[in-house]
């Protein structure tokens, strides 16, 4: 299944005992169509106020239902916060998590003198004007095979902290500033302390190039802070695997809502 | 002052005796920054769940406070879905409803199989493939200066129907479907009935001319039903008497976080 969901409301993706998560309000949808108690596996954890456009999940299931019709079933359930974009079937052997090659997230960004009403809960506001050219460059020096190990949450322990970044890009559009990134798999916060550290060089309390310095130095405390979840999106994950013609459509719409969320205008035109 | 308000929590904008406005939330920190009583008068109201980008109204205070200053002190003292972006000094006379020389109003639509959870707030969710080359056609006949009778609620009671569209637009971008139109005034539910007209359209249960024959029979029960109001929103609110460089900036700024509002991707690119 592909989910779009807003973060706010829940404690992240992952099941919990005493909060609300996205994970439990599939269950309990899964429960409803099939009347089984029925795991979900996600592609990764969001965190809280994480929100996603196109989580991948998997589940297993007698239930007699044609694949595609699961998505509509779910909905009729589901909290409007969360949604089932597309349902199909996978080979017996998918794993959501383990066969994804790579992610694409999104960090947004409000930066106007003043707050958005309307995106309050998905873009963090930066009041002072960013420079962009200046971001621009240090996410440059994010893409390529690197030891991320000072862009990862203090105590996390990986094997190895080595990751390929295969697009770093800032976009500024009006008032939004959009961070992008998609690689092959993602330390613990790595996405928001790059984002965090962008945001500084934005700035100008630090230059592009400390990017390569913590990068080099491998330290935590050579990076920037960790930027809030709520401006954080899961956009999309990749899957050598699941190329079929119905998913890419799945997904192609789930990005161009993305890119073009709002491109009222033809490209030549007043905006 | 120019508010941008997210209108799923309101009651719409005008002060009510049994529920929660805008007007009220925006009064009420007024008192909290000024120590006065303030009433508050908008270029218009707003229904419930309608939203604004660039709503415009005015106020009176004997505060001595600069006035670019107001913005960020009310900003303090109101909820989160609603921001002041900009106050500034107006003449004596000015009035924000009896100056306002025309509105922009857009209707958003999420056209694809399943609801969106990131915009369900802000956008339509209509299932079913909308035609927009149709839409098109029906939304240029409402272009010019018609008597509008079919297109205000019926029991609205106006001195004249006749009203003037300056803009009357489709665009779409993947799955969402906007509808702009501007004009000099509105009646009662006037952007609502014509857009759910054009939905109609879009979905092949009238043809694009169902828009002339409805404005040459000025009867209510010839145009389309009322779209919902939560696709609604005043985007910008036109004053001859305010040109300054000021408002015209904050405007701009408005206007471009609206139309450019996701531009992730350059033009060119891989939208």
């Amino acid at each position: 299944m592909v989910l779009e969901y807003e973060g706010t409301n829940y404690a992240g993706w992952q099941r919990q005992h005493n909060a609300r998560t996205v994970q439990q309000a599939v269950e309990e949808a899964l429960f409803s169509v099939t009347g089984e108690r029925i795991a979900v596996h996600a592609s990764g954890r969001t965190d809280s106020a994480v929100h996603a456009l196109g989580q991948v999940a998997h589940f297993d299931t007698v239930a007699p239902m044609s694949p595609e019709k699961f998505a509509f079933a779910l909905n009729t359930h589901l909290p409007r916060d969360v949604r089932v974009l597309d349902t199909q079937r996978v080979h017996d052997g998918f794993h959501a998590r383990y066969d994804a090659k790579g992610k694409l997230y999104r960090y947004d960004i409000h930066n106007a003198p003043h707050a958005s009403a309307i995106h309050r809960n998905t873009r963090l506001h930066v009041h002072r004007p960013l420079d962009v050219a200046a971001m621009r460059e240090a996410a440059r020096l994010v893409t390529g095979t690197h030891d991320f190990a000072a862009f990862q949450a203090a105590g996390a322990a990986r094997k190895t902290t080595v990751r390929t970044v295969t697009r770093s890009e800032v976009h500024k559009d009006g008032a939004l500033v959009s961070y992008e990134i998609a690689g092959s798999g993602f330390l613990y916060n790595m996405v928001r302390i790059i984002a965090g550290t962008l945001i500084e060089v934005g700035l100008g309390r630090r230059p592009p190039d400390t990017v390569s310095a913590a990068l080099a130095g491998r330290k935590r405390t050579l990076a920037g802070p960790t930027a809030p979840a709520h401006g954080l999106t899961l956009v999309r994950v990749f899957y050598d695997a699941l190329t079929g013609e119905n998913l890419d459509q799945t997904l192609d719409d789930g990005n161009r809502i993305l890119y073009n969320k709002s491109r009222v205008v033809p490209d030549t035109g007043r905006g």
